[in-house]
């Protein structure tokens, strides 16, 4: 683990962790240094005397403590198990854990340091608005950057993202073009394991041009189509008229003199960070973590679920476009600067393994898979997922309910992921019984 | 070619043929018989005095006529040919062409008889209502099946559909399952080469119960919700409530029990008889033809274009489902029988490369394909072809509209091909110059 | 069931049936008109006095019998049941049988007619050499054409086929293009549910040109590869030097003026009847009965394995190619008529899922579906039960031959369907304990 | 671009620097720093006095220099162009570029500062055999690490691998898992536009056992196979024995006790540095830089191309596999340590746009996408180019090799990539005509 990291890190959970308590029984956060990589663990341990019963990452097992030592072993369902020797430090528990892979028994165990915290309770401090002017824009959705503010839930955020070349409201060259990001926000007492919410509360457009391409994107032609656009892929500028809402072709052509459109201001990317590893993810991709999501119903009113991998979340946003059909079939939207005003909240302990968006009507199932095909699969996972654990339906009730409810739309097709959304309404939901 | 076709094609194409002529001047329907099967092309000729001019299905050519005897010859730009010998017999041209490959010019020229009758114009009675009860069902979208009916453009058709399993308004088994369909109808003066026209006026159910599925088509699970759903895809029964136009499930299980959603009645079938062929796709299958498209906007008030493949245009329906969720997820939707009124019309001369789709809000280019990766090539390929017919756009201005206005539909995960539909909003069409 | 096929269908079951017993004790092969389509069941019955036990269709139940009267019933996993009444006539089973449908209770039962003969016992007639000049050539790889010769197993046959466009050994046009098929034979006692074994024995050029592309199927170009090849797709010649066994282009282009390859005759097409059913899959196609494959190790030496799905299996083979790249990318291979010489056997009782082919070396699992990526997960599934019927492989020595022996190719992207084949060395296989 | 890359970076480039010259003629590399990354660009200057004429990345253009003073302006074909003011300090050219976008003139210029350096020159000194101990082991295939040793061409590198989990030839853990890499090494001369050839002299086993995995990876399973190996996808061991070379199964199951498969060791990644960028691609993944190509014919004899984007190449290779079936289906081949001797060379001003890989009787022309789909349309590209470039084929040409001479192998099922690989076999190559 980088020295730097751990320092932030441990300050930032300390910040947020309740007065310390005798007993050690709670919820722990701990965190692995396995090979300079954080791994995050949660813990939960309930002390009884000098027992100790634990849930370590799920896994059941028991131990002791006594002076400040604690010891226990916990087992997982495939013959591993994980052994933990530590001491209580100034609040922390510090210490080695020593993992055993049941599947090979032959392998030598993994032993590694770890300190955990107390996991921090959502803070009781009133909702706060915060503004907040950018200076870095960042285009890894990455565990290692600084947090650029920290946030609680509740609170809301104004700020403002350059476009996806860098561009700032005015036209201003800030950072090296392909999705930098403003942030990332820290959220305070968002641990592994949770959900971030992010409401999308208005998306202002701020300047009176977007840039954009002609071409279609290899993954929308087929080989006629092809041979008919083989000119075509240049960029565009699109006037923005602030006023009306309208965006209309700078360079129009023959037959669209008079084509405008309404905008519809959207975020392309929103993120946290992706779970620590060598490689964060470049912000043209996308994933559990989303980034790159380009879906065109992340616009004013719609809450965003993404699945929180490290201590803080990390959010990230950016790549707005003031208008985009679905699938960014040209590769580029309407690219252009923005407002952004969003409301953050955590779901303390429940995970979602994908990006969810909700909104007045509809609630929807993302997923992005190297093919439509692949996507699709994905989506239906992602929404049984959630249709279960909201509503238990089981296997003959989910069938009926797709069945009957499924709206699908292709939410991507320009970047290296394609993307698929399910969509259900909330009137259909709104008969279930719990 | 069969004999009773070509008598009965005769006999259709006789019936609106109009006034014989003097000179050989105007549009011609050629037949060919090509190793038993009819192959269609269109012939333009002009006569001045014995010369003639002619374009043979979209060759240019020259010849001479005298004393009913014809021979032109028309080439092709890849170096091949079509030579034409010929009689003009009771208003028909009856004689031989000889067709040269240029690709192969040591392959031995085809020589086959051919007999062309006037391409017959559209009939100027007044529109009529049929009423038609079916007796028969069919399971191929095949130009072999003799027609029910012969219908005129602008004529409106009154019928009933079995459900997909082949059971009637009153539960009867009609046909053998596998949506067994009403048809097919021949339309008047419809030809290769023109579009079909087939606005549903009218869908309504009639009958009490549907049947469906509750498992996901293989298609639409990946490996960990295909072990989920393993013991899932079992038929199911749905309550239809006509009064009140709701759906609810016979079986609801412990969360569904006040589940029900609004009935949206459309025919999961529409087709044209595809091309002439020993093997005519079966009624589970779709294509350039229409076919099975599982479409849930083809609804009241759609407007459906089909490319017509052989004269009369050869219209077929059915797999009616009083609602389907997108992509009929389940393998089946909400199969049921109904009542069905449609308008239909021709467009001469111009052909739609595959399936479209029309309502009062948005145009939309169907796509179907072994993949949706596939799918949604076509669909983009189908939409700008559609948009440089009606609108002449350049690749740049194409470019510009897919998008800021591409909406991409997932119409179909459940059947061989899967199914993405591209629809654009008529308001943004509203500001293209033509 | 169209009577015509019903009587040549008893005939031809009559001339294999063995002679008539007393007892009903035995294997008996139904089969029923449904909505005037056969469907074909296997029964066994063990008959004890007046008591009868039954496997119907895998469905076990018990009935009584007397008087040469029959009646039982039969239960399904699900719920549904089949009962039969019916009368021993002259050494057949005749009567109805009742279908009741466990999944839907409310669904009125179908009732259907059936006949039931005893299942024809391979011949012990020694193996005999047939010589078959075809005079017709099907494009559909149906079950309703007439055979046009019966075969015992064991025999040989020694036919010709024409090329993919339908001309023979003299380039005399004998049929419309599309994979002109030789047959079908009728193969003495193969039933359905058994597999059939075709071993090819010779396959030998008989004239000295092939008709093939030059351009790359839309299926094999991204979009700057088919902006390429775009002005390509047009029919070359190829001169075959039947002593030397040597390809080598008409119209090389400058850089092929000396470019030869070695000819390896294969049969892009091998199939048995598909399901009886009102649309038989056209000669472009395949499936699980194989087709038009396209899969270059179907040469000399090669078994091919298909599931026998009507008496008879009905084979066809046709589609002759001196050589083929894998896949087939021009979309023609080199395509040559052909002397053919296959023998033929039956695995009674024995059903493979999908066609498989058998080397000196390997076992190969072929699968086709609209897609590679489809194709590589049924192709694993398609060995991944051979090896389980053969070898009782476990999940986990499964997963241990395939990670360490998997070989793929990629048979065939010209088609509707892509195909993917899985190899296994047989040197892998020898070291298994059965 | 951070400081400490540039310092190294000059100094890499220094070393290999021809003796200065008076005149700008000649070849020179430009290193731009845009927005923190590095890019480079090709000049080719030809001075004749006072007068320049220059290609810029393939622009063309003019200029003059006088008293150390450089000016041109070079445009490219879509109305861009980039403008270059810069001073001869010390042998570098030292300045700013202003670079004007064609496609959007209302784009404001981008001017960013370079520093060119005479593009160096192979070196003449005779090979060398380099000794190499790792050390660190890298997990991304980035072009921000230092070299660990740089090389010149020609010479021959022996080292080591730890396998993909991290652990050495004594199975002692030495990185974090996830195809940790020895590297990166530095060629001298190898420049941005240039390819890397590295020919794999020997892979010799130094350890006795693997670590493997008995599942099928998700892209490898249809719903019915995913339900069957539900259960599998556990770690499993291999013995190796090094004397006999074959591989064992530590727990074979009751069929494979016996089963023994022979080694032929691979190595499973090979990777020049990505092109800069914020995100370099982690070890798991693939694409035009190589990276986890898991393809089984990279083994002894193998000779590989990949396309240099920095200069000095920055080689990385490791995962090496004791054996792999195709596709690695498991997810895991036989994951090993492994002794690793290579030889490498540099193709000037020629870049291969993807990974190429060569041995005694093939070429092979390698692709990584999304689908297997998308991936055999870029491994025709891939070899369409090559052929294009060493034997000038004409697209009528292209398409009759191909259809002659494609062998399609399936590389890669087991990452986010899926792998396709076409070969010919040099037999069908050498009758070309150049």
């Amino acid at each position: 683990m980088k020295p730097a990291i751990v320092a932030a890190l441990l300050l930032c959970l300390a910040i947020a962790a309740p007065a310390q308590q005798n007993s050690l029984t709670g919820k722990w956060t701990a965190t692995v240094d396995f090979f300079g990589l954080p791994l995050y663990w949660q813990m939960e341990l309930q002390q009884q005397d000098d027992k100790l019963t634990v849930k370590f990452s799920g896994d059941k097992g028991e131990g002791t403590t006594s002076d400040g030592k604690i010891h226990f072993l916990a087992a997982d369902k495939v013959g591993g198990s994980e052994e933990l020797n530590a001491t209580l430090v100034d609040g922390k528990i510090v210490g080695q854990v020593i993992w055993r892979d049941g599947g090979d028994p032959e392998h030598k165990p993994y032993i590694r340091n770890f300190v955990a915290v107390r996991t921090p309770e959502r803070p009781s401090t009133p909702p706060q608005t915060h503004q907040f002017e950018p200076t870095v824009f960042r285009k890894q959705f990455s565990s290692l950057y600084d947090p650029v503010l920290t946030i609680n839930p509740g609170d809301t955020l104004h700020t403002t993202t350059v476009d996806a070349g860098g561009a700032d409201a005015k036209g201003q060259q800030r950072s090296l073009g392909g999705n930098p990001q403003t942030g990332p926000f820290y959220i305070t007492s968002a641990m592994p394991g949770d959900t971030l919410v992010v409401h999308v509360v208005q998306l202002k457009l701020n300047r009176d041009y977007a840039i954009s391409d002609d071409g279609i994107v290899p993954r929308g032609m087929d080989d006629q189509l092809a041979v008919r656009m083989k000119d075509a892929a240049k960029p565009t500028r699109w006037h923005l008229d602030l006023d009306k809402g309208l965006a209309s072709p700078v360079d129009p052509g023959p037959h669209m003199k008079n084509y405008s459109v309404p905008v519809r201001p959207m975020l392309g990317c929103m993120a946290v960070a992706a779970p620590p590893s060598s490689a964060a993810p470049n912000t043209g991709d996308n994933g559990p973590y989303g980034g790159n999501m380009d879906f065109n119903e992340i616009v004013e009113g719609a809450t965003v679920y993404l699945p929180v991998a490290v201590p803080g979340a990390l959010l990230y946003f950016g790549d707005a476009h003031a208008l985009q059909g679905d699938g960014e079939t040209t590769g580029d939207a309407l690219e252009t600067s923005m407002d952004v005003t969003v409301t953050v909240d955590v779901i303390p302990g429940k995970r979602t393994p994908a990006p969810r968006v909700e909104n007045a009507t509809h609630i929807m199932a993302l997923a992005y898979a190297g093919s439509l095909d692949d996507a699709i699969k994905k989506a239906n996972a992602n929404m049984a997922a959630w249709l279960s654990e909201q509503y238990q339906l089981t296997p003959h009730e989910l069938g009926m309910l797709l069945g009957t409810a499924a709206e699908y739309r292709i939410s991507e097709i320009a970047d290296r992921n394609a993307g698929v959304v399910l969509k259900i309404s909330k009137k259909r939901l709104e008969s279930l019984t719990r």
